[in-house]
């Protein structure tokens, strides 16, 4: 490309200048059209420059502008991600020239016409990936490309290349459990009573979690109610060395940086494949130096999986990795057909765990037994333990309250939390508009009241379940309440739970009106 | 999806500002981190917005500023392409909400994942597309989905689709010839010299032409050397009504405006299918309203078309979208092993076209005959002309002074050119480096060389060639000579030529290093 032919000193270079724009996770550039090194004409089919100062090198995308309060004719605008990852000083002098793709690229090009990777190819895409040298567009091409078919060659080498090219941690102890569940249920914050119960056994279980992307609250979110979550590695290690366990946001800690590109730009796109889902998860936790891991796969009509047959070919995809990567896997499918526990929202969760795990008489006993049920599956990994002793264990370190002092001892191991933790004071509650027994309940509504309503930004906001599959209820009794923080999202809240209230009461709808003539 | 619940008056509106960011073809708008109607925090994982007035409505992606001088709380910052696809003045006020992906996108998921396209979902993407509601994300995903096959009846619904996505010409004469060399090879400016000849003999023939966008020189660059090209529809048609042809740029006649999106982040991504060659070719001679359409692959090791077999495969899907739509195509294949014509580079390339037509007797032969052999196939279409006479009813317009006037006229009714037209002034003769034959030259590196040196934006910048495969050169002697405007352009072409000259002398050198040993 003629691009690599300008990369030359005999251009006068250009004054560093940041510019407040948050790109996201892409760098973001911006020259003047009166730039005294560059014509932006040239750029006219390159949308990518190469910033270089010494040795250091840096992508962008190249935006031109004719501001000169922006950027001056012998300066370049650098977005902040760009400014940050750069990581020189304002008024340093930079080179600039038309950017080449990477290289890695080719091999992109190649697998869109039908040819597999090699894995040196995945090597080169997730090395240039994590150092920021595709473009949002590029990243969609890689994973678009793969979305379509990925051999069983591909997906082990991309799991190995996404599981070196951050943080690798290690532990003392050869035996370290995890669990991991693949979302999409409302509540359902197991971790944060399994980690404290396998902890207190003796297990390690260093637990990081994400916060929430689409959905109303993340483990980090809600963990983030009771603790400081934004800890750095050596921090996290401290509490896991101090606690056995521990319930960190995986932010800071940068395990598989390559799967928060990936997702960052699937979630814009809303692809989500069998083999990315595994590559993302296993990568972590081959990073994360687990050695045994349980996946919690939950299956219902409106849970990420609909049915056993999809679930079962994901069941295979992560036992197939795990045994190649030698981490022992276990996959089980739960039920996935309404929210676990009675709290949707970081405050309201995290108001359940506390309850099951102080053994209050009113505490979610779906949430209770979940986690139970998760517990002695990695307890059972412990060779000391009697097989099939694993459940009664869980019980015991549960009901004795094992389990709720180890949960203090990693909070106090994290730190004091500094966000706000009261129930939103505004609510509403919504009724049944007809007798009779729960039938279904929409956890992907659910979901989005939460969130209407300020979840999980706004902690105390959410939804408190009051009816769950099953119950019985009359005409004008409250299904659920939605709490707010603000006024306005509440209204919002309320208008969509009128529309749909996520909540079928009697037979379905759909045959409701089969039986009406 | 939550961000459809959000689109409410209960938000207070933020006013119009404009931004000075060109954006390339991207909507793109700014909004302070502080904004008095949008908490930006909700908007993570919502690049994407939508703004509404009235009934107005236009996607864009976001970027989030701390910058008050660059947009206040109470205010959106709109980008240059979407300040002039949104048409409201600055000030007005404008409600802003997140924005769920256009619903055309769900076919795209499906086609990615093995589903084709039923041809109501292709009417609705680029319906999308056209309407800039695609972010460059999206495009691309779409672009990769069909890169990896594409059946006949998305092909044909894909063209159908695209070309009446803008203007549609139509012509009083049934019979409208055009021609169209799918480019990669320097020089190879037939189409100014077929287009007078054609239109000489009182065919019609509207010739529109692309700027150059990875080339030195597209032909609208080269014509605008010699007039304007830069004409609106209406004008188009008052000089084919005068003249019979033109050679005008595309840019403002708005033919297939789909295409020139899918072709920008082709670009981007260097991806270029053989059906999607079609579908961009196809669409524009639709909707330009062509019936008869010549087109010319060249085939060479540095061309687009390597060899036969690819060559072969592109004729047969020319020759089939041509027969569904009743347009006659005829698809012949070319001597691509290196440039056309001496000159590379607008000034260059168009003083080898008024060689040629003025039968200057140092005009370049190989363009000439090219020229007639594309200009005698298509004034066979004349069936007043008797079969077989094409070729010499073609030389007599050219040799008789005939194609000349008509050049003339057609550039009178075009109006004059405004740019500069001297051949650059600076220049510098890149010699043999060995006595021996001409056995290679590369025209992928000749265009990298020719655009170094400042070509398309410098008008005379560019390459004279010397020599032609087959031509002895003793050492020393100059193989061409590269011209430029300015200094410093000249001195990086030069230094990319001494590293690579473009040019084999001798045996390739792959088997020279063979027989070293």
């Amino acid at each position: 490309m003629a691009p690599n032919d300008k990369r030359d000193d005999s251009r006068p270079p250009l004054r560093v200048r940041r510019v407040s724009l948050d790109t996201g996770r892409e760098n973001v550039v911006v020259i003047s059209r009166h730039s005294s090194a560059l014509r932006p004409e040239i750029f006219r089919g390159f949308s990518r420059v190469e910033l270089r100062r010494g040795s250091k090198v840096v992508l962008a995308t190249l935006l031109i502008t004719d501001d000169d309060g922006l950027v001056g004719s012998d300066e370049i605008g650098l977005s902040e991600p760009a400014f940050r990852r750069f990581a020189e000083p304002i008024g340093s002098l930079v080179t600039v020239s038309p950017a080449a793709a990477p290289e890695s690229l080719d091999a992109v090009r190649g697998k869109i016409q039908g040819r597999a990777f090699e894995p040196a190819e995945i090597d080169a895409i997730i090395r240039d990936l994590t150092h920021y040298r595709y473009s949002d567009m590029e990243v969609a091409a890689f994973l678009i490309s793969s979305a379509s078919f990925m051999t069983s060659r591909e997906l082990l080498a991309l799991v190995r290349a996404m599981s070196v090219a951050g943080t690798q941690l290690k532990w003392p102890s050869p035996l370290v459990v995890d669990k991991h569940c693949i979302g999409g249920i409302p509540g359902n914050r197991t971790s944060m009573i399994v980690v404290p119960i396998v902890a207190a056994h003796g297990l390690t279980i260093p637990k990081t979690s994400s916060r929430a992307i689409t959905s109303p609250a993340g483990t980090a979110d809600t963990m983030e109610v009771l603790a400081r979550v934004d800890v750095s590695v050596d921090e996290m290690k401290e509490v896991v060395a101090a606690c056995r366990g521990c319930l960190v946001w995986g932010g800071h800690v940068n395990l598989s940086p390559a799967d928060d590109i990936l997702i960052s730009v699937e979630r814009q796109l809303c692809i989500d494949t069998g083999e990315q889902m595994v590559a993302s998860i296993m990568s972590k936790k081959l990073a994360a130096g687990s050695t045994r891991l349980l996946i919690d796969l939950p299956v219902g009509p409106t849970a990420k999986l609909a049915n056993a047959t999809e679930a079962m070919r994901l069941r295979k995809l992560f036992e197939f990795v795990g045994d190649q990567f030698g981490i022992a896997v276990e996959v089980i499918t739960t039920d996935g057909r309404q929210p676990i526990g009675n709290g949707i929202g970081p405050v309201l969760e995290a108001a359940d765990v506390m309850a099951v795990l102080a053994n209050e008489t009113d505490a979610p006993a779906d949430l209770r037994e979940k986690s139970l049920r998760l517990a002695a599956h990695l307890l059972e990994y412990d060779p000391q333990l009697r097989g099939g002793a694993g459940y009664a264990r869980a019980r015991e370190l549960l009901d004795g309250g094992a389990a709720l002092k180890k949960m203090q001892e990693i909070i106090d191991a994290q730190g004091p939390s500094t966000c706000r933790n009261d129930v939103g004071r505004l609510s509403f509650d919504v009724q049944a508009a007809d007798d009779g027994a729960i039938s279904e309940i929409d956890c992907l509504q659910l979901n989005r009241l939460a969130r209407t309503a300020g979840a999980p930004i706004d902690k105390g906001a959410g939804i408190r379940l009051f009816r769950k599959i099953g119950d019985r209820v009359e005409k004008g009794q409250p299904l659920y309440r939605i709490h707010a923080y603000d006024q306005s999202e509440l209204d919002l809240a309320v208008a969509a739970a009128t529309r749909n209230s996520g909540y079928v009461v009697g037979a379905r709808q759909g045959l409701a009106v089969e039986t009406a003539p």
